[in-house]
């Protein structure tokens, strides 16, 4: 069982790596892949903009407590295209395989100008992404599912 | 008086610290002890996601004009709880008693997938809040209120 | 003739240069500006938040396909005064002239908590902008036009 604390630890962004994704790329395998490739264990968005289409992202219910129960997050399902306005996450290592767990927030643009986002599942580029991923050395945290909030969260072993 | 002017300089970050907040947590309370507890005098949030309640930010009403006046900015307050979707912002000390000035700005996301935001002034953690915060070193720069705008604001003693 | 494709390369974002814009700044010129007087070939926004009004941004309407035509795109066009949530975005050198080729997205707070944004063509600085900006260093990208997407876009030769 993980037993989730707040924790606060130094580390340093060593080096980034800047890359181009191009149309029809899945965001979370493309992130994936550069990991894997730079050998990033540990990685955070330093920023990323593009545009993309097929996202799928959830948002907490008004009035849900702790633990979220699956049905307190509403799935929404949007074609698109959209203007990828900002796109903040990290991942870290699961504990229990080591595999990378992106968590990913995004923001988009519509035609309206009205803005929409949330917790991002999944998302395809449309055009183009420019992602600059910093590599975070000296952190010894893991993704673990927490009892408490019952979602993945960091954890320091 | 404080004489704002326009500033550039060249600056580094060394180092972040790396942190996970808990439910209940201030967001405010809890950047000012990792400040405090890893001596970063000037701060900016490299990236932070998590989710947050009990919000309240301001917006400022649409042919508002300088200086800015309290009844120019709009208070919302929301319970929430929402996806924390971006947070950008820094830190600087104030040049009247050196204590850390936090200026953010948050984007939300809720239930119906469309986002709300605004200068952020009150935040509690929902359930995490995973920052990453650069330490800016090589900066000489303070924050003091603009007699122009009546706002806090960055200046170069 | 460009032909684009994925890449990805290592790089560093060796320094920052933190600056203040100031009331009636224009964001683009200013940015510019900051580039050549710190000689930053490649940038990266690493934070910006403040407030802008006179703002022109662009969004893709819903079922574009590629490659864009101008029709596809909605301008917007706004005059605030708005606060900035979030500006996300890069310059690099255009392969043609080498003069920066400036991609910024931005997000922006309404008097109702609603947010608004997209990508960003044009703003000016109401109260204040507070502007970190990454210098890329190890970096041998160039913007041009894609053949495919008809947008500038990164290319590396």
């Amino acid at each position: 069982m993980a037993i989730h604390g707040p924790f606060e630890e130094e580390a340093n962004i060593s080096r980034v790596v800047l890359s181009r994704f191009m149309p029809e790329d899945d965001l979370f395998t493309s992130l994936k892949r550069i990991a894997r490739d730079h050998a990033i264990e540990r990685g955070v968005i330093i920023s990323a903009i593009g545009s993309v289409k097929n996202v799928v992202f959830v948002n907490v219910r008004p009035h849900t407590g702790i633990p979220v129960k699956t049905e307190d997050m509403i799935e929404i399902e949007e074609a698109g295209p959209f203007e990828l306005l900002s796109l903040e996450g990290n991942f870290f290592p699961s504990q229990e395989d080591g595999e990378p767990v992106i968590h990913l927030h995004a923001i988009l643009g519509t035609s309206s100008g009205a803005v929409i986002g949330g917790h991002l599942l999944k998302a395809t580029v449309f055009t183009t992404a420019e992602v600059v991923l910093g590599s975070v050395v000296g952190s010894s945290v893991y993704k673990a599912k927490s009892d408490v909030t019952k979602r993945m969260e960091l954890l320091k072993r």
